[in-house]
């Protein structure tokens, strides 16, 4: 059955005490959305409607830079999540399959739930509601069930004492064929205490349309909705374990499990140590038997097999390391290459550039890409030597096996095999130093008399 | 009612294993008499008085250096805590006010806490003793209350197995008229097995003087007490867990919530990002919308809105951000305004420094400010661009939009808009690198075979 | 009684998924069996077998660096812990002591509870097991005891239900005269299941010899095993807690208790102050009376007293710091002595030096130790001062009292004294940054029209 998602976006998010949107806000490097758009791409849908309302043009751009296909549905008042569903309908209009709806604010939702739901619609129920039994289910609508049938969803509220002994709760999370849940909703009022059109409604709509509505249950963990800035953190961390626990998994050497960031997309191979206080920002992949050393900070780069990296490295977009490749301490490395075995270990910036097979890069040295207007392309070759504090002024290429002499600031090309030297004669002049001290000590003295 | 505060700090705090005085270490980057001076600051005390013993100079010198107005008063001997209170006598002769005792190695005391005491004294109680209901009262003495009179207070080991089951257990915080305090204080032997004088035992003093006594509660967690580093450590994460949920609560996103450390003084303005691994030491201020990345360390600075600090970012005190200044990785500021816009971007170090607004500062810049004997200012004006591995050897001046070229040593002023350039010539010698190396190898061949 | 050590190191580790042997994943910076060898160390044992299978070649040559005296015994084929003792039976050949069986895999047996064996086999007991008391024993062996006898271990799938209820667990480690043991052996089948040699079955054979054994019991803690990397990881956060807590009681201030990671061996004195974020990795010891600040890596070296490091210092191996030297920020030492007081502030690297004593090192410094085929020293004198940005080239000397300028590549040595000034000539030209600016402006805006 082809397959459309609904996701609810809109809401202000008021306790988390924001000018961002909440579904802006981020777990594991990625916007809250993006984690129930991802949840939902397990079913391969056809199509996706985000439902946007606070912050609807941010919202938009976000999630049209994730994915270009999304269709972005604005919700101009918040009249309740059946309201919220009906802005959809038009962006689904003649769609002929099911629609499943989830919520920007809820992250965790895991692929074989939402396979369970699939499979519950094909089995027969015409509605299907996502439920968890709650170890303390407090506050939460409670699904009522007779015969394998859910009957209705009763908000707490509204509950009798009977009905609130139940501990199978309401996620929200619901699956129908997209025009059936439509229509639905159409049956649905608002004639309630907070005057909102409330998609729960939908089951008892269907009931007495002789509709069948069944329920597919959960882990309590995965319904876990953000409302605060402290439950955002909390999710965080939950994401965080779970991650942690992958990667160990996976044969994954955590020294300190505690202190390892992970992006949602964090890939790292087996064999690989990472040691204390590492941060993986997204867009990341680590292969095998590589060494992420302590204090390092990754983003939207990829280390291959045997690779070095750090203590201190920080691994900016766009950097490429083969294999073999050894990053030292107080490096920045930014959208280059740096090719088998090269080697730059100490206080530099590589950025805008190649560094070529084995060359070994000085202390200190520094690619000057920026005039101050553009960015240019520094080019060195394999088995280079760049000598210590060179800095090699954009555009600029060392030919294969080529030297810099310490301190050289290279503003021309050099040839393989070439050396290039800038310096200023070296002079040594005896007791200055000696001298110089006393006239710096006796002229602060006199400041300080004088003060 | 005008109140002074008498804070308990003579004690040598034999389980810390320490040569420093135990009120002098530190929690949230204060020493813990610092916390208990806070706590009590916010009854707006008309005077302090700090009874120190152990290391009194050290103590005291801190003390002076915090609250230039405070007394401090020498305990010579340690007779107990009724002895130490006593010290402060001379020092409130004549002052007609309350007085309350609060001890230097307890830092949390809540001010609605010691606002209920003053609210207690005010409606006619002689003396006011803190308690707390206790989860495992162990060996905490007990208040015994009978109609709501605080009628004694119990030690453990002269407490009846009746007495022993009260759950209600003495802090040792009391607050009385300071003159009424230290009448009783006269009253008060030493005929028990320590030989010391207890400040406890004026309750008993006061009602057999006809006075009155009664009892306040606070939460248990206000008064753990530090006797051990352990302890410390433990009152340190107290401290963190209550900063990081106030920190959420405001507004503010802790992308790894348990990585980041706060001081007593730290203030992060809403909707401001902090990134995992973040030291905020003494005195930093951070506006709204902000960044603070990874690996950054903060001591007495300040970031307004808009900045962007770190990763491995170092702000050292006298760092002032104005709005949307960007310091990036491996940088260490210290004394210096960074204006709106300027970016400090990759392993530099600028100190006692002025960078103008919207300047650019090239990676390995070094402001050069110690000559080996005296420190001096940079400035550098607005829009200025300053290349990579410029050093700047103070006093010296960059003009607005004046330039200095890759690797400068910048001893004269450059006027705005001038370019300032010192430079050997470059030479490439073809084909030398490949010879030097050649020779370089075969030295290293000759010395190992030769050892 | 002349001890000898048999570790069992041959195991493959299936749950670790990783191409190393189990017994080479680390804790606390020591492969696994290095902690169990230690372990017995304190037994003062006269030889130590290392029976090893997979993986044989790679850790018989790690356990021959760290113990040059230790015997590696091969075990061709895994046929059971009973055969993997009997392999180190040519080793021991003709040994008239004990032999104690220790685990590769269990790095957390104390010496106490070894010593404790060791008396109970004094005591007269033939052979000797070391039992704990389980929480759950869930389907560990269980130890038969009756009247202070061991009558024998029952694996959990041959157990009554009375045997399943007894909550004594076989630890299996065992003690015994060595040729005793290998006796025993002898006597064992491998009649089961598995058609493996149990050493457990020992105790069986023993009795039937007429021989006693009896239980020493440990806590369950100490028996700990490693079979994954989240048991792995596991063991490190047990081994971190219990080096934090004793550091706290050796006077030790950990600022943030749990940001702190130690090695196996590293030693921290009293009223030393380590701040957040602080990893210390093998071989360093730090004086009394130090301070590390936030995020230092330290590895093999050595900081006296009063010295100051970080945050963000980097201390190779071989680094040396004497009484009050500071090294700061964004700074990397290795093989190199950083004499009493002398100060490396900022951003730099001084690798294969000497720094005399007083001496100063300005911002970004390098010692340009490695020409690309072989490393020099540096040596520095005493109240030298080194200015910015200078690059030392190695092999090279600094005399003492002798002064750098800014920005200087020292080639040459400089005498006691004397000031090493290379610098090219500064030249201002006015106007030219403006003319500059606006030229790059222009052609970039000629580029993008082009594009």
């Amino acid at each position: 059955m082809a397959t459309a998602l609904i996701i609810l976006a809109a809401g202000k998010g008021t306790r988390m005490n924001s000018d961002l949107p909440k579904v802006m806000h981020e777990v594991a490097g990625a916007p809250l959305f993006a984690h129930a758009l991802a949840s939902g791409a397990a079913l391969q849908p056809e199509r996706a409607v985000l439902v946007v309302g606070h912050g609807a043009e941010l919202v938009g751009k976000a999630a049209a830079d994730l994915d270009p296909e999304i269709t972005i549905a604005v919700q101009e008042e918040q009249l309740g999540t059946g309201h919220a569903v009906a802005q959809a309908r038009p962006a689904l209009d003649g769609f002929d399959g099911d629609a499943i709806v989830l919520y920007g604010d809820t992250p965790f939702i895991r692929t074989e739930t939402l396979e369970a739901m699939a499979a519950e619609r094909a089995s027969g129920a015409d509605v299907v509601v996502l439920g968890f039994e709650a170890d303390d289910p407090g506050r939460y609508g409670r699904l009522i069930v007779k015969d394998d049938a859910l009957e209705r969803i009763v908000e707490f509220k509204d509950a009798s004492d009977e009905e609130r002994a139940v501990t199978l709760c309401n996620s929200g999370v619901v699956a129908a064929k997209a025009q059936v849940l439509f229509d639905l909703i159409d049956g649905v009022g608002n004639d309630n205490a907070s005057g909102e059109y409330y998609l729960t409604d939908i089951v008892e709509v269907a009931r007495n349309k002789g509709l069948t509505a069944r329920v597919v249950t959960c882990d309590e963990a995965e319904t876990l909705g953000i409302n605060s800035r402290a439950e955002l953190a909390a999710a965080e961390e939950v994401f965080q374990a779970n991650a942690r626990d992958e990667a160990l998994e996976n044969g994954v050497t955590l020294v300190a499990r505690d202190t390892v960031y992970f992006s949602y997309d964090t890939v790292i191979g087996r064999d690989t140590v990472v040691e204390p206080n590492v941060v993986f920002g997204p867009g990341v992949t680590v292969e095998s038997e590589t060494r992420i050393r302590a204090f390092s900070h990754l983003e939207g780069c990829h280390v291959s097999r045997g690779g070095v990296v750090g203590p201190y490295a920080r691994l900016r977009p766009g950097a490429e390391l083969a294999e073999h490749a050894k990053i030292g301490n107080f490096v920045e490395i930014k959208n280059a290459q740096i090719e088998e075995g090269a080697k730059v270990n100490h206080l530099s910036y590589v950025g805008d550039a190649r560094v070529g097979e084995g060359a070994n890069i000085g202390a200190g040295t520094i690619t000057c890409n920026y005039d101050g207007v553009s960015k240019y392309h520094t080019d060195i070759g394999a088995r280079a030597f760049i000598g210590s504090n060179t800095c090699l002024v954009a555009p600029v290429s060392i030919g294969d096996e080529a030297m810099t002499a310490t301190g050289t600031v290279v503003t021309k090309n050099v040839p393989a095999g070439a050396m290039a030297v800038a310096r200023a004669k070296l002079e040594i002049k005896p007791g200055l130093a000696v001298k110089l001290f006393a006239t710096l000590r006796a002229a602060k003295a006199r400041r300080q008399k004088g003060s």
